[in-house]
């Protein structure tokens, strides 16, 4: 291995190095108890898995009933290193250049904050949660329910950004968004960048935030600018964002054109495949997980479109036999939201295989196998998200 | 002074020794800095003003733009300390007496936890907020706007129990909760008791909930168990619940019979006077509070209708002489919740008097000045609620 390679082994950061006792065929899988990085050592330590230094997923048994997941629960995965958490000694100073605009400028997050401001509430997913329930064990890190939450995001639309500065330049097919990472030397910047590009026809849906949950975004969740794409999966959400620019291709960089690709098991990503976008309708039970006491139980979880608002979700205390329709409970938070879901279940004494099954505005139904694909991205097949249940 | 006097007045935690620099005429009011309560020393400091230990609220500064204010954030007042916290060391087994109905039982929580589930996101209000505007200066906390909170309950309906029991009794005209406080030896149970009666007609909105925010009540809360009573203020949520009946009459408490009174000012409380039940409409600006760049301008705040959904809220930047309509940013979260206002606006240099004026689903608006009751209590005043900001 020569040098560069090296470097670049250890820069992009691996994922799957910590994850121990994988069972391919879904259900359970352990991380060693790994303590929390120093540099989120603010997460809760009772409520995340830690994978490695930059892969944190939530425990199922954490989501509770919160609408929201707090910051200190949510999941972390970055792709390359944060930049210095200098950048945050002056949130109001970080600047994003805004290009493919009549009147392309930079700008500041302080002038930004003069522009407009709205609020999304969305799941925040990495594109591959659920990887550890694919049987054809991806490299990468074996998510399974936890690397995704409910967040609220605050900033200012994209949209009058690009209309303050005299509108898109002609022939934009694209909003390409540039985190702020430091590309380190001896590197190919367009292997380690994280620029991501997302289909311009949703620029009216597109944030440039400065809160998360209402308070300053922290430098392990993209503070203190992100591009927020709601519905799309986790690394469309540009982190530490630096430029955002209206295009007429898609991002040159790896992350774009080869990786996050949804290629056939065996295969390389490229261009030619789909890339990884918009989330797919999904749900999990978050209660009961292990045991539980015979006769009336509240079988919880959550459930979400997506790109589409959720419709409905069913749950089956039977393995899918039977199935009975769940009353989704608390606020409706829109569109890019997820909802919990609760459902009155008389459980005798046994072993139950408790699933969910959700279904988007759109009538599309989360499938019971889901077709694999080589990288493990967008798993949303009900079998292998459901719980084995013991009752006494 | 008498002993049963002195411990009563030392047992009945004073709200206002810890407050200094009232200005009577409104706008600012300073507590000082005192430390954070040993006991909910997980609050999180830069957010509150600590009136004394049992009162503390949260800095108007402090809300941002989250629509769900966090438990480190959310105001305390307990009119009488909290039982000893280990209450908490088995929350499961807490018992709660369900009285008024055809077959009355003790549950515990681990029992209401099987019978149903819902969530409601609430504005949870201390019925004194804003008491600090007042003019005629009410003895009490001197609470400003931060009493307040918008958050999320999770418990059963009370219905369902009550279903469950065989159904109200005969004559039940009340919902009466009664708080699970140790009494202490020598003084009179209904001097002491907090013990409230909300009217029956809500009874299907109430919920006996277990996690705010989605994570387990905190004792300052009122964990294991709160009496959850939307649009309704502070003191109707029963904490620590540990009976609850339907009644033909209200609780016998002094706290139910003279105090939370609308008496007028100089009076003193009793049943002739309406209770402090249903909250009003109310709204006030959060940012900015004090001085901003002349230019462009985001005005935001909070508003809500109380016991009604609110339906608009208009700003004004030059002390009420025009108005403009404001826009809610973020999700609806139904009935009860707050939601997020914001308002663009062109701010010369200068000195601007920024005010709020919500209107509720039933057509009900915030007055200009708020006919005072004496023990201050409801206070929704925009002008009042309003803050002088330095423009330059």
């Amino acid at each position: 291995m020569n040098e560069h390679v090296d470097l670049k082994r250890r820069y992009l950061l691996a994922g799957t190095a910590a994850a121990t006792g994988l069972i391919a065929s879904g259900i359970r899988v352990h991380a060693q108890d790994n303590p929390l990085p120093a540099s989120v050592d603010w997460k809760d330590p009772e409520a995340m898995i830690v994978h490695s230094n930059n892969t944190l997923e939530t425990r199922r048994d954490a989501f509770g009933t919160s609408l929201i997941t707090p910051e200190d629960r949510l999941y972390i995965r970055n792709n390359v290193s944060p930049p210095d958490a200098s950048i945050l000694d002056d949130r109001d100073a970080w600047e994003v250049a805004i290009e493919g605009v009549a009147e392309p400028r930079t700008l500041t997050v302080g002038e930004l904050k003069t522009m407009g401001v709205d609020t999304v509430t969305m799941v925040l997913q990495c594109s591959g949660n659920g990887r550890a329930y694919f049987e054809h064990e991806p490299s990468g890190t074996p998510w399974q329910v936890g690397a995704s939450g409910n967040v609220m995001w605050t900033g200012v639309p994209l949209r009058k950004v690009v209309e303050a500065l005299g509108g898109a330049a002609d022939g934009a097919a694209y909003v390409t968004g540039t985190g702020g990472e430091t590309i380190p030397e001896g590197l190919e910047a367009n292997d380690v960048l994280v620029e991501r590009s997302v289909p311009v026809d949703v620029l009216d849906t597109i944030l440039l935030a400065w809160d998360l949950n209402g308070e300053p975004i922290s430098l392990a969740h993209g503070g203190p600018l992100r591009m927020i794409v709601p519905g799309f999966t986790g690394v469309n959400n540009v982190k530490y964002v630096k430029t955002v620019a209206l295009t007429a291709e898609e991002s040159p960089a790896a992350i774009q054109q080869t990786r996050y690709r949804l290629q056939p098991v065996g295969e390389s990503g490229g261009p030619e495949h789909p890339s990884v976008w918009q989330m797919n309708v999904k749900s999990f039970v978050t209660a009961p997980l292990e045991s539980a006491s015979a006769g009336m139980v509240q079988v919880t979880g959550v459930a979400f479109g997506g790109i589409n608002a959720v419709d409905s979700v069913e749950v089956s205390v039977d393995g899918g036999e039977t199935w009975e329709a769940a009353e989704f409970i608390g606020p409706d938070m829109g569109r890019y939201a997820w909802r919990t879901f609760a459902l009155s279940a008389e459980l005798a004494a046994g072993t139950h295989m408790i699933v969910s099954r959700a279904t988007d505005s759109e009538g599309n139904v989360q499938p019971e196998e889901f077709e694999p694909n080589d990288p493990g991205y967008n798993h949303n097949g009900w079998r292998a998200h459901g719980v084995e249940v013991t009752v006494g």
